[in-house]
């Protein structure tokens, strides 16, 4: 041991790791996908339930799947951007909220008791805002390189699913911005009324992410370049939790417009990098939708729901374990003497 | 007490209990939305998952809404119509099915254990199909008012919830017929290919609907005409079960294609008979998304599924669980000291 200390993680360190992301598990498709064959229900009779059981054994890596530890993830960031009236609530409410969260009295509490996941929620710096990105890049290297490592430490040891969730007044603005920047379009294509902002707010934060973006548009070299000026912290921890996921061969459920476009960083870096995520839900925030044709990714759930903290994800969580439940108890044709197809 | 024997129930009786519907309980239904803007969360942000505990409010007439006690309820019938080879299944399919519902290994098994749901199931006279509607009406006035009301008594005192199901070799011709008698358009229109039948017999079922519709057309004076040339026993019984459960202020969940047929009887009698009925999901049978639109109701899932036996509906009472717990467990903004809206 040399003695020195650890040097911060940078971005290219993560980079790196985005080179060597592992493939399926063609085996335990093979064996997930006969297994369905089997069962006594017409072939893809249980629809999107079949595939979500074949796909948590694919990249869990094994056959049958589990799902006995589930784990819900919740980090939470503040926005400069916030200070620009962009959100319908003021910026201590991310505090409240994570203090709400730890009190067991939000919506994500409820779900997690009730679909039996463990909840962890991160506290990211909340007294230290990332900059105003209307004026200067959110994050340093090392600040988002910091924020992803961190994300990567939510994919303990053991945990079967990952889902994935955010709380940070402002932070649709940073999703907004981050997804101009990625994939184009307009700004308003990406802009959407969060927790509920006035017609006069709208066209202010569209005229923000329209001006953010072309300001920094030079140096947007690449996704991660695009998720350090306009991420938050949370965000960044997200596309970190992703990628450790990925490595760690758990599976991930991402909650809504603003998880997904943090995971959407590594996508632009590799289309391959989210195929072990699900979409939980579609947003009521327009701009989701638009994302999740660009990830071609189809939600699970479209519930209107537009409040985060991986309140999407963890009720998808459900129809996981319905999956499971089916996929693993079910009868066979031959051991329940049910006739096959004429 | 006359000594007297019952007389058998007739389809008039039924027609009498549809001109006394229970309407909305107004106060209950204010009482939800009122506590709704209570919790912590913008408003709107959990979407359906609101709207699904305001209308258990009011359905039920109290709030909060309860699901204590939810009952999943499957009818199984045989139709004379399979003989015609409408279905890539045999007609002994719907026994041993049966059989498989009693042993515990279906889909509908795992899911109301996973969702913590009584199961009954109901087998109605396996051994004596309906008559072959292309050539007769499928039932009697008479045993399709008992088979109505024998769904009637699925409804159990105390039960917070109905999910309804139904398991049939053959039901997805008699849903098709059903469908084109109530609400017209051309037979293919409400034809799909059921368990999985290929194109020759997706055309030989299309042409069987459209000639039998033809042939009953000058007989179908009232939809429960309709229902007792068209229906199986188990339509005629989900029909009853969703008129008593309205009557017990028994909210319902439907499943799939064939279900929603048998309850679209009730709604061609008068448009306010499912207002206490949500769709559980959006089948892969075609004729069911253009029933939907008819009804004017969104399914809650959309998961390509296609398999009856109430599978839908069961998965839908996790998203109604999922409800009810933010709504009775979440803080509310004074309780967590959570700053409202700017």
């Amino acid at each position: 041991m040399s003695g020195a200390p650890t040097p911060p993680p940078n971005l290219d360190e993560i980079r790196r790791l985005l080179t060597d992301l592992s493939g399926p598990d063609t085996e335990a498709h093979a064996a997930a996908e006969h297994h369905q064959t089997q069962l006594t229900k017409p072939a893809g009779a249980l629809g999107r339930l079949e595939e979500l059981a074949i796909w948590l054994a694919t990249w869990q890596g094994g056959h049958p799947p589990r799902l006995e530890r589930p784990l819900t993830a919740v980090f939470a960031g503040n926005h400069g951007i916030a200070a620009r009236g962009v959100s319908a609530f003021p910026p201590e409410v991310t505090a409240q909220m994570v203090k709400n969260f730890l009190d067991g009295g939000a919506a994500v509490n409820q779900l997690c008791g009730f679909a039996d996941s463990d909840l962890r929620v991160y506290e990211m710096a909340l007294d230290e805002p990332t900059a105003d990105f209307s004026e200067a890049p959110a994050m340093s290297d090392e600040d988002c390189a910091r924020a992803m490592s961190y994300g990567m430490l939510a994919v303990e040891d053991g945990i079967d699913v990952l889902m994935l969730g955010e709380m940070g007044i402002g932070n649709t603005t940073s999703a907004a911005a981050l997804c101009h920047a990625l994939f184009g379009g307009q700004a308003a294509d990406w802009v959407g009324r969060g927790t509920g902002i006035d017609e006069a707010n709208l066209a202010r934060k569209v005229a923000l992410v329209e001006a953010a973006v072309a300001r920094h548009r030079d140096a947007l070299t690449d996704p991660l370049e695009a998720l350090r000026h306009f991420g938050g912290l949370e965000l960044a921890a997200i596309a970190g939790a992703v990628l450790a996921a990925r490595r760690a061969r758990v599976p991930v459920l991402l909650d809504g417009y603003t998880c997904t476009a943090a995971a959407a960083v590594l996508f632009a870096l590799d289309p391959a990098a989210l195929d072990h995520c699900q979409v939980a839900h579609a947003s009521a925030e327009p701009g989701h939708r638009r994302l999740l044709r660009r990830l071609d990714k189809r939600a699970l759930l479209d519930l209107d729901m537009r409040l985060g903290e991986a309140s999407g994800a963890v009720l998808a969580l459900l129809l996981l374990k319905a999956a499971v439940a089916c996929h693993t108890g079910m009868a066979t044709f031959a051991q329940a003497s049910v006739s096959g197809k004429a």
